[in-house]
């Protein structure tokens, strides 16, 4: 039986998560220190605590790592080492881990290696690629506490029975795709928050302006490929989970629609929620990493051994003929979504996309669909029906509070009665309907309907801790399920002198107004500005593909 | 305000029902007496009341018609009275329908002609087939009762100010392929029941054999296809809505996966119930029929109208590859579940199939999934989790009673709590979890997974009115959520010869001895045989190229 306080159990499990890391990884007292004093520790920063070689490595993207090993230029040892090392200092420096197994990785890559210099072959598309998982994927041997003080050292949801016995399906794939697995990434207690903060590691912040947050839930991710710790890491999202914490560290990631990728044996809030649950997803530091993701997972034909997953291969037809596109495309681009409008770094880059996208020769129409504030509320009541009654479960583990701003009903609240959630349900159907005749009917003046549509991740470029007021541009796309892609707005960061606080303005609500008060120019400045490019449900390819012609017409017009 | 006892508006309706139908087509109460002491009123009784040229339209099939129109030898007119004639006689002897409505038919069939003649081409690939509907589907101007008293006159789920004014989207794109619409078919009060039998217009038996029933809740399609007045119709399945009529009629079937097919705007029961919700299928009098709605329904891009359709266009490669196939299949057999042993003529067609398949080749292991029983209770309950609230309402609205027999939670019972019905919801995906699991490891000895698995669609080949006792054969796969599709075994009805009953028989259950006990050999005597075959979740096309394999096979056998 535990006796221990749940903060001696996590102070416990803080220190072994450093326990893990090699001493020669280890940064002294002075340059921790050194490390919180400073607004961006990415980039320069965190380099200074590696050699030419390891800085080398870990600046390629997932794609020219698996070309390197594969053409042997490179050892999976190698990568393995580089990419851990960096993964190690980026914890040290900038908090945003909850499990780190450099032995376990060491060992993978060792094994991969005399594979390729016996065969001379990859054993799959990801060979010895490093991959990160968010803490809700359960690895062999590994603690899965989904940042619980109730579940360090156990396996969350599995008996005990199963402890480090239990592998999510999704990291079965990767393994048997060559992949190495390193480390898992921090995330917010109950995964129902928007930023990353936890009653066992605490705050992740956001590594290129320490004063935001890195977003959430799976924000861990986010902070750790800004870092340079990962190229490729694994998130979910249930409300903007891997897209929220892409924006604000200035990555790629994908949402694909519910049933694409695996979620067989992954931890979760509240699994018996089938309404709107969570979905798997990928996020990288380039958009070839987060499609070979999808790419290589689709061709394990994971439906086989997922009944839910649903049998669609990748594409990659649609991928290639919307990524090669010899045809103007037209875009549908939000503005706003008249409950919180985007803060000037936001609206400047929306602005610097439709410019880039109409010197480019492609259309754009206004985009102004049916009511977030609508879907917001039947998506929310929806996560909420159950009255937290899993998470209190969990947290009653161990006795840890409820992190504050965290999301949950309050005590004592009963569950939503059934005929009220299956009623709530048929408000979200008419809405997923209204939102495609919409789709269908706001062609513009040539008649045709979008190709896809461009919209604010959050009304902020980041968000200062405790002051994630709106969550609807994301969590609308999860009601809807649609696919939705996440790409930076390249030339655009936060930047004082530009994005001025407009004196005058006049709130539209009090959700805007406290948005717009959060707003100031001195504390968001270099926060990196994304959007999401969005496709109906199961386009993932589509999307995949214009996010390429995105993210090229983005890089073209910043030179 | 209506006053009215519900007795006088079901009968009202009745009436309404037959004044539809031509005078030169209506039938002397002598025939219908004739017809009520018949055990089987297909093929050649129905045909005294129809001229050669009738009965020559109305024996092609589905293929046969379209192309006959196409071709210009037969018109739209021509082919739609012929089946109005026979739907209208059937009706008269049979009881099959809800709605009949043969002067739109008539002028929708006139324009076809008209555009055929004018154009020198068709509109679509149904351009002038008739196709009927089952009392669930909106058609502009035509009652949707559902057979409940209390929506005669409106739209089932609509209000009143939207009356005769709503279109299933799956009626707009039948209609948009060159469909005509004629007739809507009868159904069980509440859809939850193997037999067909309301409060509007009673019972619709077997056909083949009215001492049985025709099977529920798309009964009333498999009878009126049965009777020839229908190659093609549209139906929902629930638990074996599509499927049990089908076996039940000798006829044939498809009940895809849900979300293949538009359910959108479709009258239904608790339709807040979306964890193992109804999916629309098809049912006609040969397997090109049902391949063909299929094909063509999938080629208007139903997704991107319906935004819950899965957006998979018809696999004409699969369907192809499957159904010319030159390698052996493997089939799984299930001879039975464990809780209700079939009856003699199931088992005997069973035993013809395997025969008949490694005859020609093909290999055949047994089949013992994870238990029905535990399936059952679980789609059940979650079928009942409204304790039938939404059934009780629309009782109320007429105050017609409970048909007895009729699947619904006991008056006074309240709905389930939402955290049982969410671990409810587990459980069952746990049950498919280890159901895939099944598939995979049960490879017997070459180690090869099977191609699809053949099952009874129910314990016995027909039921006595009042003794239907199991429906988990087809509850399972609605579970499960796979791909199905129901045929014939040629050459196999009951039969009082062979099918005798085995004296020393020891039920295995409570429902195997009431099962066994309802089975007389006098009494169905020619009830006909299907038999289900099984692909996995989205897998229509694969089961249905399979199904040709199969059904020829099981042609060249009977020769």
């Amino acid at each position: 039986m535990v006796t221990e306080s749940w903060e001696i159990r996590a102070a416990g499990k803080r220190q072994s998560i450093l326990d893990q890391i090699p001493k020669e990884w280890k940064l002294s007292t002075a340059d921790i220190n050194k490390a919180k004093a400073q607004r961006d520790i990415t980039g320069p920063f965190i380099e200074q605590f590696l050699d030419n070689e390891e800085i080398k490595i870990t600046s390629y993207d997932a794609v020219e790592l698996v070309n390197q090993i594969q053409q042997g230029k490179l050892t999976a040892v190698q990568v393995t080492t580089a990419f851990s090392k960096r993964a190690a200092i980026a914890h040290q420096i900038g908090n945003c881990l909850l499990e780190f197994f450099f032995d376990k990785a060491l060992e993978r890559a060792k094994e991969l290696d005399a594979y390729f210099a016996q065969n001379q072959r990859t054993i799959g598309p990801l060979h010895g690629l490093p991959i990160s998982l968010k803490d809700q994927f359960h690895v062999k041997g590994v603690d899965t506490s989904m940042a619980y003080v109730g579940w360090i050292g156990r396996n969350h949801g599995f008996p005990e029975s199963q402890t480090h016995q239990v592998e999510s399906l999704l990291t079965t794939d990767l393994l048997s795709l060559g992949a190495v697995l390193y480390c898992k990434t921090s995330l917010p207690q109950t995964l129902f928050f928007g930023e990353t903060v936890n009653n066992i590691t605490g705050i992740t912040p956001n590594p290129q302006n320490q004063l935001l947050s890195c977003g959430g839930s799976s924000g861990g991710e986010g902070a750790l490929i800004a870092l340079g710790g990962s190229v490729l890491g694994v998130g979910t999202d249930i409300g903007g989970s891997v897209r929220v914490p892409a924006a604000f560290n200035g990555i790629y990631s994908i949402k694909p629609s519910v049933d694409r990728v695996s979620y067989k044996d992954v931890a979760t809030t509240n699994p018996g929620q089938t309404i709107w649950p969570s979905t798997a997803g990928f996020m990288g530091s380039s958009l070839s990493g987060v499609t070979l993701a999808l790419q290589s997972t689709l061709s394990t034909k994971p439906w086989l051994r997922d009944p839910a997953v649903v049998p669609i291969p990748f594409r990659e037809d649609v991928y290639q003929s919307y990524k090669s596109l010899n045809r103007p495309l037209k875009f549908g681009i939000v503005w706003s979504d008249g409950i919180a409008n985007p803060h000037p770094p936001i609206s400047r880059g929306l602005k610097r996309i439709v410019t880039a996208l109409r010197e480019a020769g492609h259309g754009v129409v206004d985009w102004n669909p049916p009511s977030h504030s609508e879907a917001m509320n039947i998506h929310l009541n929806i996560l909420l029906a159950d009255a937290s009654a899993d998470v209190r479960e969990q947290l009653a583990l161990s006795g840890e509070p409820l992190v504050p701003g965290v999301m949950a009903a309050e005590e004592g609240v009963q569950p939503m009665g059934l005929l009220e959630y299956q009623a709530l349900t048929l408000e979200g159907k008419a809405y997923e309907n209204a939102y495609a005749e919409y789709w269908n009917a706001n062609t513009g003046e040539d008649g045709e309907v979008v190709d896809a549509v461009i919209m604010p991740v959050a009304p902020s470029a980041a968000v200062r801790p405790g002051k994630f007021y709106h969550i609807a541009y994301t969590e609308v796309l999860n009601m809807l399920n649609y696919s939705t892609v996440v790409v930076p707005v390249h030339g655009i960061k936060a930047d004082k002198e530009v994005d001025v606080v407009d004196q005058g303005y006049q709130p539209s609500s009090e959700t805007d107004r406290l948005n717009w008060g959060a707003y100031d120019p001195e504390i968001f400045y270099g926060a990196p500005v994304g959007v999401q490019i969005v496709g109906r449900k199961f386009e993932e390819e589509k999307v995949l593909g214009i996010a390429e012609v995105v993210d090229e017409v983005l890089k073209a017009h910043t030179k």
